[in-house]
């Protein structure tokens, strides 16, 4: 009722998987009450979990942080090994799927001794300290990158290991730090860990080129599918070739979008469960390249700020 | 005797106030010893804690990341505050020293409500939580900047609060999640909450030009200071003027520099504890202007990685 008092023939939803469910029921929703409306949804989320396109926007901003910030924070433990701290966790996010954490493993071929934990796979505690062991033995350190979806055979996830803050209350979130403690507590070493949380799905400073890139041809492609009169898609990324690079931009039946998670193939993480695959690197590399830099002022980014003024209301108030 | 038995004249040694002492300690045990050693101290810590000079390099780097991660994560939240998460945690480095937390503050002129804790100021969990619960209902959300060095008036770390893993011990680190679960018990606001740790300090992918440009006049000096014969110094920066930013290279006696923290002055800090002056605004800002971007290749920076290939010994094998 809302769109028709307001004359609105076109909706476009940004999001991801829940989103693109909810965009999908509005489309469903106007063909039941009978006023035509185009729901369009433009993907973007930074957990890569949207199937059909070949990756989200958001993503490959995300996943050059985590391997940017991986790689340097790798060379400080490098440094430091031989008299201090031999083992850096990084969290991650990517609640279900591992993509974010598949990221981290691009800095294995800059000579970093990197294991992944990820959501598809379960943890095992024995073979992961054999693996961070023999790591640290080989070269004298090891990065470890935890996604926050790692969990138990039994679905516990690693940050709810039973961790009480001083009231009492199960500490929320964590997953780093319970590995580290796991690391000390059977091998020894001395450790540090970081929770990349909102810095890593906020780090436009250092936003990945192709990914802004596509970001602005999927929402330009959004407009041309409401213009041509689709209804219930979504414009996606297909993939041609990975080096070079190349894709074009295409189009999802909103029906075989809404609530399928993509998780990561099992060929692209490496046997052991620890690592990816060099496929998966091919997948990732092309991601991540380019940098597009914001403006700066004063030493800080300009961001721009929407001022989101809401039209007058037609309707009466009601509820929902 | 190493010396001696290499005829090396100079010593360098790079790094904060331990190795600022140690230092101190080698020039004073070459003249015991009779051999004369020039030892120069060339100052580097993200802590900024030494004394005399104007800042070390490294700070101005990490302070300009804190600063643009504070800002793109609170946006984040800014986004989102309605209906979701209403705080975020940002906990930051500097033991004894909340310089790296004061950064946080310069997001503040950017419309952030920000509180952030130092360990120069004693934690009051009441005032503080008022604070958060006052920014939370006016701006309907809130970032809260602590430094893992935050303490009670008893001198017990927040991250030591009695927290316990599921193996008994008490929990390393994490000021962070303790801060955003006293929170969300209080005052029941979604939280979420990052721990910077290596991040921070590791990331010369938004370093400061004028820290990178500082860092390299210091080393200039150093070996100049050096040439000129001056034994026990640190060449340092002295400022001249805020804006525009004017300084000039100067140096110090080590004596002065060794075993002296530089903390956060108290008209730095406001009065309630809780955030920077303009005072400290006009000292940190100069400190993050300019960006200082690394190559990329392939997507990620590239760094130079030392041969640090070792000479000859000349003496036998002994033991410290």
């Amino acid at each position: 009722e809302v769109f028709k008092a307001h004359n609105i023939g076109y909706f476009f939803y940004n999001g991801g998987g829940d989103s693109a469910d909810t965009c999908f029921k509005v489309s469903q929703l106007s063909e039941q009450m009978g006023y035509p409306i185009q729901a369009i949804h433009v993907p973007k989320t930074v957990d890569n979990d949207l199937p059909i396109t070949d990756c989200c926007p958001g993503f490959g901003s995300v996943a050059k942080y985590i391997a940017v910030s991986t790689l340097e924070a790798s060379y400080d433990v490098r440094s430091m090994a031989k008299t201090s701290t031999k083992v850096f966790v990084l969290e991650v996010m990517g609640r279900h799927a591992g993509w974010i954490a598949a990221a981290g493993g691009l800095v294995e071929d800059h000579g970093i001794p990197v294991v992944i934990l990820f959501p598809e796979i379960e943890f095992d505690q024995k073979k992961f300290l054999a693996r961070v062991d023999k790591l640290v033995k080989e070269h004298g350190y090891c990065t470890v990158v935890v996604s926050e979806g790692c969990h138990y055979p039994d679905g516990k996830f690693l940050a709810e290991q039973g961790t009480r803050d001083a009231f009492g209350h199960a500490q929320l979130g964590g997953a780093a730090p319970v590995v580290a403690n796991m690391i000390k507590d059977a091998l020894g070493h001395k450790f540090h860990w970081a929770v990349a949380d909102y810095l890593q799905r906020a780090a436009r400073h250092i936003a990945s080129k192709t990914d802004v890139k596509q970001a602005y041809e999927l929402g330009k492609k959004a407009v041309e599918l409401a213009i041509k009169g689709h209804n219930s898609v979504m414009p996606t990324v297909d993939r041609l070739s990975d080096a070079p690079y190349k894709y074009k931009i295409g189009m999802a039946d909103l029906k075989d979008v809404a609530n399928v998670e993509k998780f990561m193939p099992r060929d692209f993480i490496t046997k052991d469960g620890f690592g990816i695959t060099p496929k998966c690197k091919r997948y990732l590399t092309p991601l991540i390249q380019g940098e597009d830099y914001p403006k700066y002022k004063d030493g800080l980014p300009v961001y721009v700020t929407l001022k989101n003024v809401a039209v007058a209301k037609k309707l009466a108030a009601f509820k929902l």
